[in-house]
């Protein structure tokens, strides 16, 4: 089936051409994925877009899981996005805790994916922002990216979202921690999940601390959730939609799909780029410089003039 | 002082130079940064590179530390580099935990250096390559980068290193955690630290477990320590050289190395592409093109294009 015609089925609500689209998104190769982009493009625009992260081990998972059945509640259409950080060297995928999702597989208002972050390497994939095109276009009206992992991926979710939700668990991967790998700057939200056991308070108090060195007008909102037992996910999910109210007041949410675009126009350039410097390819040029450089007969940066030279040549 | 004086000066061994270059490095901005590199680059090549990662609050920090003083034991002069995920929003550094490391301050043998990740989103920091070059070049027999947390800058620190060691430990950051976060097929030695804690057993068998699925002709040594206690070290000290001797009898080393200085004349290129666009500047092309993707004028392949095509033109 040619992309226009699964693109209007999509449009059309066909579950189905939902789920062959986003594989055609992740594994269609880079002609595949521009001819879907434009094809989606006009029809995007519309889905909150929010963002949860996390250090491994602090349930996002079963976060994610309890707040879809909250959207739920309130009548909303959820899409997940699962961004495993799958190995970049053997592109597999552990897919273990997304189990817990099942609760909502017969759910025809939730849609839930794991994708493979292959192809760029730690963080989110290259195609993640283009199978959120899939997921807004489709009509959700809420699509969440959960992200595993710190670092490079979180900052890219910040730059994605319209609410990126930080999650910590008390005791492991504290607030010291989640400052040192720098999410804390990225957070709309805050949760503290598992907060049942010990030292929650104390991670709330830490939050709260580093909060005074500030990052510009919003005030993360610092909520306790024991998402295993369905604790604090309404006030949560009020919290998420508040931030949400406030980026429109305020005029920010403009600024933030503004700046969106700008990330993924730059990235789809670079991405070319990079994609001509693979085509050079074993053999090539950037093989011939790698071995000048290794023996020391030219410098990494004459080397780089030199290829960024044969790419404009 | 100009560099070409600077780095005579390093290559006679003196110490300041060596400080001073390295915040060249870090700071100089890239013409500097190519002018260093060009007189550095042909005195390099001799150092060992070890790359030492794992999750937030394994106690790599404490790892370095006693590994640093094994070295020692051995008479091998000791550079560290450790590159703190500062926020890519405040540019700050926590380096709170460096404060373990001023056991070797009077040491002349030891040069300790922490380097803040800003410029290069949650990876390693764009200058870290180059940095390493400063301390080979000062005729350091072990470089160490140092990371903190897991993802985009351990999969650098593999490509950079001859030997990196992943480090766990029990309870936290488990195995399952690191083989989500793809960092298991980087490392060529693993380090369960914090051994003397519950678990520590369970996880060095979850490792091995894992390992079944192999990659390579190498498998990786899992080695338990207390780094705290200096238990193991020597040991791990003697793994690490173990790998290296390995690489050096299979011919593996020479091919790291070029395959370093593949992704370092990549890096370097792909920056020069990122810095062109970035001077396009803000109220540019880049921001006319955002505007017309985000108000769904055009789509964001076809923006890129345009961008592309502006950096040919």
């Amino acid at each position: 089936m040619d992309s226009a015609e699964l693109v209007d089925r999509l449009l059309a609500g066909e579950r189905r051409a939902l789920a062959r689209l986003l594989t055609r998104v992740e594994d269609g190769g880079p002609d595949r994925l521009r001819e879907v982009v434009a094809l989606l493009h006009p029809h995007t625009g519309t889905a909150q877009l929010i963002g949860i992260t996390g250090s491994p081990g602090v349930g996002k998972s079963t976060l994610t899981s309890a707040l879809v059945a909250e959207w739920r509640r309130r009548e909303r259409r959820v899409a997940v996005l699962a961004v495993d950080p799958s190995s970049p060297f053997s592109g597999g995928a552990l897919l273990g805790d997304r189990i817990r999702m099942q609760d909502h597989v017969l759910d025809e208002g939730v849609f839930i994916r794991s994708m493979a972050s292959r192809g760029h390497l730690g963080g989110l994939s290259w195609a993640t922002p283009q199978a959120l095109l899939v997921l807004d276009a489709a009509g959700f009206d809420v699509v969440v990216v959960e992200t595993v992992g710190v670092g490079q991926a979180e900052v890219e979710v910040a730059s994605t979202a319209d609410t990126t939700v930080v999650t910590l668990a008390p005791g492991m991967g504290d607030a010291i921690q989640a400052a040192k790998a720098g999410i804390l700057e990225i957070a709309d939200v805050f949760c503290v999940n598992k907060a049942d056991r010990d030292g929650a308070d104390r991670t709330v108090r830490e939050l709260r601390d580093m909060q005074q060195l500030g990052h510009g007008q919003w005030r993360a909102p610092i909520h306790k959730t024991v998402a295993a037992r369905d604790e604090g996910i309404s006030e949560l999910a009020d919290a998420i939609d508040g931030h949400r109210a406030w980026l429109a007041e305020q005029g920010h949410l403009a600024q933030r799909r503004l700046e969106r675009a700008r990330v993924q126009v730059r990235e789809i350039a670079l991405g070319e780029v990079r994609d001509r410097f693979a085509r050079l390819g074993s053999g090539g040029l950037v093989d011939e410089l790698a071995a000048a450089v290794a023996a020391r007969r030219t410098d990494p940066y004459t080397a780089a003039d030199r290829l960024l030279a044969s790419l404009e040549g």
